[in-house]
This record gives structure tokens, sequence and C-alpha cells, in this order.
């Protein structure tokens, strides 16, 4: 692995602290490269560190022009993370072997370092905050907004009305809305009695948080897990996502495969008899990519340690009528998960 | 051309009206197939239109499978939008002939139909409107704001309020922050006399808006292309910015290729002395992606004609002391261009 190159944003600021939307990495031995275009002149001389700065407009030229100085024989990369054409200009006339090997830069950052593992948790402690601001003001002004509006107000809290980037497009969905795990905002108003739901993330020095919380809407809710909900169907579901919730962050242990992590959320919901309407994993991990490695899949062998950092979103999806997930981050932390 | 496989987001969209973040789409001589996870079930029973809707966790392995089962000999595909990792799924153990053609879909974008060139004129209405919405604010409540709140308040105003996605990230830049063509938000603060730069647009039924502004800031400013510069050098740089943006929009014509009208701008910004800090190209073409052909650029053949639609947007960056953009959209409509 003592060759390799990157093209993606955050598999590059990983290696170098920094990064833009056109740039390429190359580690060459024990030298390493990072090549942008002129717009990025600036930014890239003040940022980017232990690595030698190339301006080209011809990233892939310029790459493969290094390639050859310095006679690489052999170099690793992600078939995922380049395009058919990026690999072809680089690998073009070149004996070079090239090693394709998936999820390179993901397998690299799977275990948090301990500064990674602050920066995370600030950033699921400042998502936390924010949802207890989103209340006081879904509680204030949300009533007869629709999810439209609703989402740019929770854009704008999220976001401390500009500070931090997010993670993601937050997710507002109401009542039948919310049965889409990835819903898109739509005309509906929020009134009170209405299931909400909302899946939110803001990034704190480029690392995601992640959070989902499912209510009932009314003039003194919270986003607490602990919720009533008037119809019957929804809170039997509440009550088993909940479960299912606690239940995995209770027993996932280090040693544990992926998948026998899912299995803790997935068996409670299974016996619940709403098997059929978890349409999704019980997690992914959370770092500088909102997805990435481990995946808590029902497929996924891999095995958990300490330094990973992870999602528990156990849902329930009912097609017509409402959705319920209830989602934090963890950290595994001396063997045992801990709550971000 | 009768075969084509498409997985960029856009591209597939302007197929069959609708897309997803994660689709592939099929076009088999007189069939269509649009292929996607459980997750967009419902939406895309919903949108999807002239193509059979699949629903398959494994894409890749859904799409294999139905070239197998049409006897596909030859696929067209743009190597550009395909991970080499996608490419290798679907073409392995296969001996279809897959033709690689670059920029396949901006190709058949390039020329906007009717109802394509009125989507793009409101788009550009509305982008402007939100920029006299935005001087309104600015000038009531910009003053001593950093470059983090007027994105902010840039984003809201341009979304009006999360009605509008946004063509991209706005750059608001105050003097030497200016200089970057792709400057990111600081913690510079605004004050009377700086020069501000803004470049934002919005989407209206997902084509885009694009828009640049460069004014000095006080009680009065307007987003207008007149504007008094206290600075001789910056009022200098202004006026043959301003200039050269002018004479582009009043001398292109169908007919020339996209080189010549890039020498439209860059001559008088050269013939000025200032030819060294026009570190970009004149234009690009806008649609459902906010850079797309035809790129007004030194070293494009490419011929304009009728219903192109592209942003003429000169610029002088002086590296720490202050940059100068103009841009407009334009849509080509008899022979000659006309602004948006």
């Amino acid at each position: 692995m003592n060759n390799y190159m990157l093209k993606d944003e955050n598999a590059i600021y990983y290696e170098c602290g920094y990064s833009c939307d056109n740039a390429l990495y190359l580690r060459l031995g024990s030298e390493a490269f990072f090549i942008t275009d002129s717009r990025y002149t600036i930014d890239a001389a003040e940022g980017v560190k232990n690595a030698q700065v190339i301006i080209d407009g011809d990233l892939y030229g310029a790459a493969a022009k290094l390639l050859k100085e310095h006679r690489i024989k052999k170099m690793t990369f992600d078939p995922k993370e380049w395009t058919l054409m990026g690999y072809e200009k680089i690998s073009k006339d070149s004996d070079i072997r090239f090693d394709a090997v998936q999820d390179f830069s993901h397998k690299k950052r799977i275990i948090k370092t301990d500064k990674e593992l602050k920066i995370l948790a600030k950033a699921a402690k400042l998502g936390r905050k924010a949802f207890g601001d989103l209340a006081n003001n879904f509680r204030m002004d949300g009533k007869g907004k629709d999810e439209f509006a609703l989402t740019y107000l929770a854009k704008s809290i999220l976001s401390d009305f500009g500070k931090y980037e997010l993670s993601f497009d937050p997710i507002v969905a109401i009542g039948p809305n919310a049965a889409k795990p990835h819903a898109r905002p739509t005309n509906r108003k929020l009134f009170k009695g209405d299931l909400l739901l909302v899946d939110a993330g803001l990034k704190y020095k480029r690392y995601c948080s992640d959070r989902t919380r499912t209510v009932e809407f009314g003039k003194d809710f919270t986003f607490d897990t602990h919720q009533k909900f008037k119809r019957k169907k929804i809170q039997k579901a509440y009550d088993t996502v909940l479960k299912a919730h606690d239940h995995a962050i209770k027993k996932a242990r280090c040693g544990m495969k992926a998948k026998e992590v899912d299995a803790l959320t997935r068996d409670i919901i299974t016996r619940a008899g709403f098997g059929g309407y978890f349409v999704h994993s019980t997690g992914h991990g959370v770092g500088l990519d909102i997805h990435e490695m481990p995946y808590i899949s029902a497929k996924s062998d891999t095995v958990i340690e300490d330094g990973m950092v992870f999602t528990i979103e156990p849902g329930i999806y009912m097609p017509g009528e409402f959705g319920i997930r209830i989602e934090d981050m963890v950290a595994m932390v001396d063997g045992k998960a801990k709550v971000l």
C-alpha cells in the first residue's frame, strides 16, 4: 500500500487536511502530491499539509507524468472513486499494475482516532442541541407550515444560521410522507396531532452528525424518545422501534459482527410483526462522509471494534399511513456502544 | 444511438422526468427502464414517464440481466458518468460492444427545446428578482455581518426561504476574498466602501439560474451593473469587465465558434492590460446542470446555434487585492444573444 491515488474529496482531506471539488491526490512511497486547478491556488497553498501542491488544469495528465517520473510499478485505487474516463487517462500507455481495492479510503477510516472521536462527539452534541432549538421553533412557528417551510427552518437552525454546513438535506416528513425513508418535502402542512419525523445533521470541522426523531406534533412536544401517539397502531410501532433502538445500543459489543448488531434491532421488530416494514439496515458508519464503514446490515461480516462510530436507526414504514425512525450515533468505547 | 445507459441524476431526469440519487437508466431500442432501490418505490412509480420502473437493490446486476434478456449487441455510454466499478459490473462476462461517448447526455441537451427555454427564462427571472431582494436585505442588515452570515442570507433569499433549491452554494466574497473565483466564506465582515461580489442562482423546475454582480457596498447600493468604486484601479478593472461583458452579449452570433465568443471578452481585457488576471473561461452552458455545454472557452470549436443557453461572465482577479466578475445568462434566439 505504499502507492495509492485518491479522487474523492473527503478521502483526500483525510490525507492532507485540505480538499476541494477538483483535486487528485497521489501517495508515492514517502512523497505525496495534491493536484488541483488554478481556481484553488491560494487556498491549496494555505491548507495542504504533508503534500506538494501542483497546479495544473489537466489533473490526470499531471498525475500520469508524476507516475512516470517516479517510475511507479504498482498503484492502489478504489474503483468506486474513479470514473472510467479518469482511470483510463491515468493508466493509458502505462505498464503500472493498478490494484482495485473497493472502499480503500473508507477502510483506512473505519477506526476513528482520538482526535476524530472528539470532533464527532462535538458534532453530535451540536446536532442534539440543534434538535432542541428546532423543537422550540416548531412549537412556536411550525403549526400550519408545509414541509418546504419546515425543511427550511430545519436547515436554518441546524446550520446555526449559516455557521455550520449540513451533513445532508434534512428530512422533515409529516404523517404518510414519513413512510418514505428518504422523503422529499411536499405541500403537506403540519397540524396538531400529526406524526412528524425529522432526520438531520450538521458538520463540525467537516465531520458529520446524524440524528432522527419521530414525534406527535402538539404545543408541548419535544424530541425526547418518550412519545405518546393517539393512534394505537402508531404507538405500537413506535414502542417497537424504541425498544429495538435501546436494545441494540445496550447490547452491541466489540467482537460482534455487524450483522449481529443488525439482528439486535431486526429480531425485535420482526417478533412484533413489523419485519416486512423495516426496509433498510440498522445503521451506517459516520465520519467525514455521512455514510461510511461499518455498515450495520444483515449481510455484513465486519467485526465491530473500539473506535468505530455508527448510527443505530431502526424504523417501521407503513406505506400510505406513517413512518417511524429513531436514530442516534454511537462510538464503540471499551467494548460497548456509547451514545454520542 | 438506439441503446444507451445513463447513471447521472440529471441525465436520467432529462429522459423520463424523474430521478433520484441511486438510479440507472437503460434505453434499449424502443423500450426504456428506470432502475432504483426500494427507498424510492413510491416516488418512482409516481414520477417516471415513458420507462418501466424496476426496483432492485443491485442496480448493476438488474441492468446486466436486462441487457442479456434483450440480447443487446451495442451500448453507448459516457465514461465520465460511470465509475470503473459500475462499468465493470455491467460489462463483465458480456460480449456487448460498449461505445464510450464523452458528454453523451450533455451533447443531447446542448440545444434547449422551447419548453426548456421558457423554464430557463423563468429561472433567470426569479434569480434576478432574488438579487433585488438580496440588495434590499444587505442594505438593511448586511453591515458588520461576516461572509458566513451573508452567505446564509443569500441562501435564504435565493431559495425564497426554502421554496427553491439552489443552483450551487452562493459565493459572497468581500474585498480580497473576491480574488478567488470560487471563494469560500470567511470571518471577514462587510463595511461601507467594501467591494462585494455575489455569485448565485436558484433552480426552477430543476433548471438552474446563474448570475454574478460586483458592487461597492454602501447604504444606497444596488446590484445594477453601473457601479462606482473609490479606488481608481478597481474602477478601471470594473469598467473593463463591464465593457467586455456588454460587448460579448452584443456581438455573439450563431455560426461563431465558442472560442470566438470567448475572444470577444478576452481581447478587451487583454488590451486593457489585465489579460493575465482573467483566469477562467468566458462562460458555460446552463440547464439541468449548472455547468454544461457549450463551454465558452478559448479552446472550444463548438459552433454556436439558436437554442443554446450559456453565461457571459468575464472577470479580473488581483490576488490579495480584489476580484471582479459580472455574469448574465443568455439564450441564442434568431441568431443573437438575448439576456435571460
